[in-house]
């Protein structure tokens, strides 16, 4: 074990690029400042997915606009110039804070969630943008709005975006210019992406709930869990919509669900073009192992094999069996 | 009122044609024999979609083989030679008869049900696809599959299907020989229309659970109701996409969801080829008024139009301004 661990080791400052020079990032989803160290120790190049969910929950009110910006300035200044992805609360599903009103939900993972409590809310949504917009002066912050279903989410959350960042310009308080970017999750998405992609500056694939949904899969369901898999064609061919969108209007793609960091997927993910990866802390080093086997290896054959099957155990042992 | 239910009147026994001789059938969603008067007074010209669930519900046991045929076979002697599609149960979700187990489920509309359940319970399976197979003898039957989300399961579906007509052949009882056919209605199934397409005899789009899905919207959420609508541009293209690939397959794509009686979608679904219409007896005779009306009106340029509107108002302005 000793011995794994300081093979891994040597990834950990090692810079991953392809033949022409693109480099492939490999971030790390964040859930809180707690996981800043793990992600440094493991060299990670940047936080592709902060989850802000933390901030809101476990209290009685909302976090106001100081403290939240406090926590991402802390956030932003710890990791240097490295990029960092804040995401826009998702609560709701599984994650319902009791000073905000929620119905009576059957299946709330298709409910009242995500975006949509930030648009129907304008004033908390603003303050946690404005806090964005404040921390934003001083790192590489990009905003990413989750759970995005059609293009109006899109520029209604992107008008409160302006209008957030006009206040504070009157206000003469200091901003940067993060760019904006959109979680790929809702099927619908996919549908759309050429169109999403246009009012955006990067797409980030979202795996979780883009299989649950595609699938109709909850993935805490234990009775079905096998059939919640990322390993279905209908995923990947999806995800290679997106990675071909994403090349069509040249704006980068990125992934953060868990399938990120899967070994057997990875070759599969750089054949398509995904050049920033985000995963738990945790493996990111195992991760950069597999990146580097496969950055320079050809994968045309592999992809358009894969994207040929049409079942779940032929792509598994197909891809095992490249490894 | 009473000169408005004369005027539909006219259209009960009307059959449609396209010029080039293509018929459109306008069927009937039944959930019981109950329903067999009002879908014959109207003219329904089949059974597109007769839900089986109220045979497996409010009761202690499992239906038998023999309950179940008696029931199958009153229906479709009742409808002559009008085509019955018997879509095997979808219970589960918001159906759980007491009798089987279920787990507990945070989200059951994407949990253990339709075709999950019967195919985790092959006896059970068996015993409907027995009494569908002896009730096929007496008219024209054909078979669906709810909630198909991969073409493994379509296939262990075929393969319990075959082993029930050897058995009953074995036994000298006789069958028909039933078209089958599947669901469309979660997101995966339309990213792998082409290879199902080539594993059935028809395609049937429940745009009810389409939506939902597609959109990560719980159709029974009163707080996001509004969201909730198959005028999304991501709905009408996987729609579009199913439609094509009946074509190429040369197999017929019905619809079965409310949206099928939707007089502004009608043109639409028309002008991309889809020629079953199936939907509750009340919907039937507007729905053709509608259908008369479009049948061979050119629908090139709305088609056209409305696959490249990017939002939900855009198309439903344009739609409305067709009528
Ligand atoms: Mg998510
Ligand atoms: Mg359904």
């Amino acid at each position: 074990l000793e011995l794994r661990e300081k093979e891994l080791e040597k990834y950990k400052d090692m810079k991953l690029e392809r033949k022409d020079g693109r480099r492939v990032y490999v971030n790390a989803n964040i859930g809180g400042t707690v996981d800043l160290g793990p992600m440094l120790a493991r060299g990670a190049d940047g936080i592709g997915l902060f989850r802000t969910e933390f901030l809101f929950l476990d209290r009685d009110d909302l976090p106001g606009e100081e403290e939240q910006f406090q926590i991402y300035k802390e956030v932003v200044e710890k990791v240097g110039d490295r990029p960092v992805v804040i995401r826009t609360v998702d609560i709701g599903s599984d994650k319902k804070p009791e000073y905000l009103e929620f119905p009576e939900e059957i299946n709330p993972a298709m409910g009242y969630r995500g975006i949509r409590i930030s648009l129907n809310n304008k004033d908390f949504f603003k303050t946690q943008l404005r806090a964005i917009l404040r921390a934003s002066k001083f790192g590489n912050v990009k905003i990413m709005y989750p759970m995005i279903s059609a293009i109006e989410e899109v520029r209604n959350a992107n008008s409160v975006l302006r209008q957030s960042r006009l206040e504070l310009l009157e206000e003469d308080v200091e901003i940067g210019d993060p760019e904006i970017g959109i979680m790929i999750e809702v099927p619908s998405a996919v549908a759309m992406v050429r169109e999403l992609a246009e009012e955006v500056d990067f797409l980030s694939i979202g795996t979780n709930d883009l299989v649950q949904y595609t699938l109709a899969v909850d993935r805490t369901n234990e009775k079905i869990k096998d059939q919640f898999t990322p390993y279905h064609p209908a995923i990947l061919r999806m995800i290679t919509r997106v990675a071909a969108a994403g090349r069509e209007f040249d704006i980068p793609v990125a992934m953060c669900g868990e399938a990120a960091g899967d070994k057997l997927l990875i070759p599969f993910w750089l054949g398509i073009g995904i050049d920033q990866l985000s995963m738990s802390p945790v493996s990111i080093l195992p991760a950069k192992e597999t990146i580097n086997k496969w950055l320079n290896r050809d994968k045309t054959e592999l992809i358009q094999k894969v994207l040929q099957m049409p079942t779940v155990a032929e792509i598994q042992y197909y891809l095992s069996r490249r490894e």
